[in-house]
């Protein structure tokens, strides 16, 4: 090889055929471009009501402990979940954030050309972590804002798709099938096909949407989040519900030592503390309430959700709402929009602390006038 | 498809193909396995000494801040690190520690046979991670306790490698190679070549060991972490430094929120207390000093380490050896040893607080006596 000179070290073939990209872009960096800082933070559905003062105390108590690696096992986390949703600890994987999770599930079940079906305009980090593998997305349209399990299925038996996705509440729209469409659904996943059963948002959404968990299962592997209700999103704690099979099998090549000992211990209490979910649970009931409210105020309305985020009709096409967008951001006001057609006609704010609300409620009729006059 | 009853979800055909494994055994797998806590943790590297007070504090402040995403570009970390090693941020990415970086590296370089050389009884966690992508491992001995820069080469252009990987300075031994050698080798990597180097230590090694880095030579890519001297494993953020090309490539598969935003944070505080590092440094050498003594007041020697551990030749082969970690670890002692001859005949003594190394040095005697005796 000595002999080729100039050459230099290849990519793999698929990731030369990779583009280099960010599934969303952070507040963060729009900050930098602008160079102004956000005065509300409503666009990454982070619970900005922070997580419960015992978790907090939980990661004073960690910092001793910070010198060591996380516990490969994530064993008290895991126990504790165990107890918590009464399955065996040996049914949950713990990772770093569902996005991680998502990462190792597609390595393990993708070959290259492996066809993934899932909705148009759903979780685009998903779709990157299947492209990532070199799968192929196949996507079916919403119906109505909500995700389509019919058509997601149907999709998947036509073309022999390996693996389906769904959010149950769904992300951006917050809309949610109730728990016996979704034990309908999980019954009629083709044989040899991995329903993804993404659930970040199950904590927040009314009683009656959580489907019953079978572990023994192997058509379904369930994600779940401490970013969410826990309000533990910079954490990166997340963890997969699946048959035992499925989840040993991400021991074959996931980052052991990758869930931080912070986030562990964090978790951990978060979970212990499920009398403050009821807390936020209210605080995000009243917030989407306050949403709606404003929505209804600036003569638009807002389609119902079962998460901690609220999409408005902007009342016009993607165009619109794009305008709308930018100059809410151009106020400061930090929120996102749905990303394709007809959703696009939504703008996605997050249920954060009143006062952010507040501050989009003072923003939103003047970006909406200033999208009309543009 | 739907006719293919009993069928269940085939995982790909490469993960069908690995082992569930776990490239280290954690001290806390061990103590649920023996229902015994250990006294001392000197088995992992750890810094036993922890992060800087300053670190700690940062850690307090952070705690407002987890419920937000981490900063997907780790803009301040990697500002402060530019500053730091004079080079530009666009050639640094941060990670989820080198073994993440090392997970996505190896993605993003390896077509399944692709050949990566490395020594034999080396990182294992890097070898799961080629393994992990259908790499092809090939290694080359230790040369007196040193990994052989010029076997390494001499085996990848053998064989066409893609890789190269060599630790400096090295795990499990604690030599390393100075500057100059580095740069030889860096400079005799061939062309299509990356030559993954490995500096998790560096921090901890007398001055003329790291070589100047070049951030516009194409066929390196060095990883550095804050797990070692910075006291940070729990925290999980480990850099890599490397061609602007290759850097980027990174945003084709990462996980880009997956760094937790108090790990930047403390990771941020604990690059501008270099002060601290001195103290940390200063420790290490006196721990080393101490391990030395303990060694020569059992009759044994040790070789030279220039990191935070040292390897304690126990005079005898590797079952021998074995033996001993089996006394230790029976008397609550975490230690690791080498994984393969000769280095096995070595025990693994991480430098932590003068308390542990002093339960392992009343400990050691005993576990020597009784590896003898059995």
């Amino acid at each position: 090889m000595e002999n080729h000179k100039k050459l230099s070290p290849k990519l793999s073939l698929l990731a030369a055929s990779l583009p280099s990209t960010v599934p969303f872009v952070a507040p963060e960096m729009t900050e930098r471009a602008t160079g102004k800082m956000f005065i509300a933070r409503l666009g990454a559905n982070e619970s900005s009501f922070g997580p419960s003062p015992k978790v907090e105390k939980a990661i004073a108590d960690a910092c001793s402990e910070v010198f060591k690696y996380g516990d490969p096992d994530a064993y008290d986390l895991k126990q504790e979940l165990s107890k918590h949703w009464n399955i065996p600890a040996e049914n949950i994987i713990v990772g770093e954030g569902i996005d991680g999770l998502m990462g190792t599930l597609c390595r393990l079940m993708l070959d290259q050309g492996d066809i993934v079906v899932t909705s148009n305009g759903a979780y685009p980090t998903f779709n990157y972590q299947v492209l990532g593998v070199g799968g192929v997305l196949e996507v079916v349209p919403y119906l109505n804002d909500f995700e389509d399990p019919d058509a997601l299925l149907s999709q998947a038996k036509l073309s022999g798709a390996k693996m389906i996705y769904i959010a149950n509440p769904d992300n951006p729209m917050g809309t949610h099938h109730n728990a016996e469409k979704i034990q309908t659904m999980i019954d009629s996943v083709p044989d040899d096909c991995l329903l993804v059963l993404d659930e970040a948002y199950i904590e927040l959404a009314p009683n009656g949407v959580a489907s019953t968990i079978d572990v023994t299962n192997k058509n379904v592997i369930r994600l779940r989040t401490f970013s969410k209700a826990y309000g533990l999103a910079g954490a990166r704690v997340g963890y997969a519900i699946g048959h035992i099979d499925l989840i040993k099998a991400f021991d074959k090549i996931r980052n052991h030592f990758g869930v931080n000992t912070i986030g562990q211990k964090a978790a951990l209490a978060a979970l212990k503390d499920q009398a403050y979910v009821l807390k936020i649970r209210s605080a995000v009931e009243h917030g989407r309430n306050r949403v709606e409210q404003i929505a209804l105020e600036n003569g638009l309305t807002v389609i119902p959700s079962s998460t901690n985020f609220v999409a408005i009709d902007c009342g016009a096409d993607g165009d619109f709402t794009r305008k709308v967008l930018a100059e809410l951001v151009g106020m400061g006001i930090f929120v996102r929009m749905a990303s394709v057609e007809p959703q696009d006609r939504c703008l996605r704010v997050s249920i954060g602390v009143p006062e952010d609300i507040e501050r989009f409620a003072l923003a939103f009729p003047i970006a909406l006038e200033r999208a009309h006059a543009s």
